[in-house]
């Protein structure tokens, strides 16, 4: 017996038959409290796949930071960088980095309905040495003002609004991606928590 | 003589011969200073025509607020509120605001290249009764997962960078929307700023 209201379960049920485990994202050294959570909140609502980070100071993604939003998401700390770009190269996702470069393409031109990994970068120094060095796709999101960038939670909202549109119109939010096994496993630890 | 390099003054120019005079933004009772900042750089990224806004505790725009940013969007704090909506709309702009509502429509659906007044609402409570009250269009930005709602200022740049798709695509962009006259006034007061 689940210890959740019907209600709950159905709306538990949904999120994980709609979830697009192909489409993930990877806070390079994001470390604001508030951008982590909006970055969660929206990662939430587009229901993508994974996040992974990494943190100057060791932080995990917590309630005080996150309200409890990470909890409905698959999440991963991220230790050891190049292995984790050679493992997920090697599952045959495309790594689209988001940089403020010359060098870079509009975000619209990437075909998101394929397995990506979006790599956002720190305030500060933007994506790291490694991550470029990874990138399948550079990409910049278009501005016609006088700051030199967007805040990253807003960056990570616009690419991410992007792929939701492309892959609704394929479908994709129409069939589960996840196996029925991850969903009755995940299922049973949300309704028990 | 300007108080600037050519440089800068291209930049500023640039920046006022594309700007979306048609485009504009009201933050309804936006209240965190980290959304009020995100809300201004996305609004000068997307080069928007005006940013109206109101706040609890009368707050202006200023440095500690959005580092500067403030300074090249035109912006005006609204008073009266009924008589703002009357007067814009009387200027034939459409009032699309940002809802949490079953009343709503994809905000996908509408057509960004008319004369747009996008209204924000506030953190806790959203739009206020006045704002639905004259809304032309009410539009939600979909969600897959867990969370009610999008942080205010990530909302604004999903619907802000679909007008920017939807009229660059028009060509929006690329020719003047402001008069020679208020270029050449802006650029005076910006050169000596
Ligand atoms: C505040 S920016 C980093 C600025 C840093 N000074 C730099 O030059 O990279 C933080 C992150 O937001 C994302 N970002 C911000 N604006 C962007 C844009 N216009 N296009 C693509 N990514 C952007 C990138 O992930 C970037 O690393
Ligand atoms: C945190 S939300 C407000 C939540 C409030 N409890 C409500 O039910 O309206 C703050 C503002 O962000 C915007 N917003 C957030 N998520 C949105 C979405 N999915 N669609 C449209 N607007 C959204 C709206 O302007 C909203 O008023």
């Amino acid at each position: 017996m689940y210890l959740v209201n019907e209600e709950r379960l159905e709306k538990m049920k949904k999120i994980l038959y709609t979830r697009q485990d192909t489409l993930r994202v990877f806070m390079d050294y994001v470390y604001s409290p508030h951008n982590l959570a909006a970055i969660v909140r929206t990662c939430d609502a587009v229901n993508v796949g994974k996040l992974y980070y990494r943190h100057q100071k060791k932080v995990k993604l917590n309630n005080e930071i996150t309200m409890g939003a990470h909890k409905w998401i698959f999440h991963e700390y991220i230790d050891d960088i190049e292995k984790f770009y050679q493992d997920i190269k090697k599952e045959g996702y495309q790594v689209v980095v988001t940089l403020l470069d010359e060098d870079t393409v509009d975000f619209r031109e990437v075909d998101y309905t394929k397995p990506t990994l979006i790599v956002l970068g720190n305030e500060v120094d933007g994506a790291s040495e490694t991550s470029i060095k990874y990138a399948d796709k550079k990409v910049i999101i278009p501005m016609y003002g006088m700051s030199q960038s967007l805040n990253v939670s807003v960056a990570n909202a616009v690419i991410l609004y992007e792929a939701q549109r492309q892959r609704s119109l394929k479908g994709m939010y129409d069939k589960p991606q996840l196996t029925e096994e991850i969903i009755q496993k995940t299922l049973k630890k949300w309704a028990y928590k």
